[in-house]
């Protein structure tokens, strides 16, 4: 582990997972949507949401794969991870009171570059509404010490 | 157009963009750290982000990624469009008080299946901080026109 208490590099395996969880609120659609920018009368309109196919307001899919992010930055890899690159696909709506979980799991490890990619699922019960694959870098502790020797060597 | 003001695919062209932006503010940073569930210390401690290889608090590289969300729901192709997967790499960083700018470019039209892909990309002055490519279902006048054919008909 670093000293945030993520993972290195050296400390992962594939098939290792985590999972973060977080009901998804009315409050956090309005915030979304304030801070993004997006106003889509499907977020924030009730009475418009209706007439649609959803049958009410959906949260934005940016919100609900936001909950991936703070799996990656919160669980695994955990602190000090830099995240690189996301492809996510849009399965299902998600709901104001829905509850997401997002699991992340180490699909490749790729030591010399201290990148590891992570497959990316969110669930709202038993329905996968986000699929996707994240490629993250992680600390290392082999190039910390590296740092340290080099430093060594100088004094 | 739709009826929400939005681009039906008829009305789509390779090579049509459109743009939308938003300064990330601090304000913003918050609030998606709260939406999200994501307080890792480089968005929200700026004593511990100037430690960091950043030099200070920087926006959740989603909360970037979600300006592209605003520019395809508010602008191209509008409303009434449909998110159905988008890829995103993360190029640079993004400090509170930048302007985001996201653009977002027809690349190619799938007609039959009223689909299109975009190539999104988020600028901060002259610098690229996501590159990345979004599929999106629109609305589209031909189906329209059909249901309100096959309804006649039934009348």
């Amino acid at each position: 582990m670093n000293n945030l208490n993520g993972y290195d590099i050296e400390d992962l395996a594939v098939g290792m997972s985590a999972i973060f969880a977080k009901t998804i609120t009315e409050a956090d659609i309005v915030l979304f949507a304030a801070a993004s920018g997006d106003n889509n009368a499907v977020h924030i309109n009730e009475q418009f949401a209706k007439t649609t196919s959803f049958g009410g307001r959906i949260a934005h899919g940016f919100l609900t794969a936001s909950v991936i992010s703070a799996a990656v930055a919160n669980r695994l890899p955990g602190p000090g991870a830099i995240y690189i690159s996301q492809q996510m696909s849009f399965k299902a709506p998600v709901r104001p009171g829905d509850t997401v979980e997002a699991t992340v799991r180490v699909k490749e490890i790729i030591l010399a570059r201290s990148r590891v990619v992570l497959e990316t699922t969110c669930r709202v019960g038993d329905i996968v509404v986000i699929e996707g694959e994240a490629l993250v870098k992680t600390t290392s502790l082999a190039k910390r010490e590296a740092v340290v020797g080099s430093l060594a060597k100088v004094a």
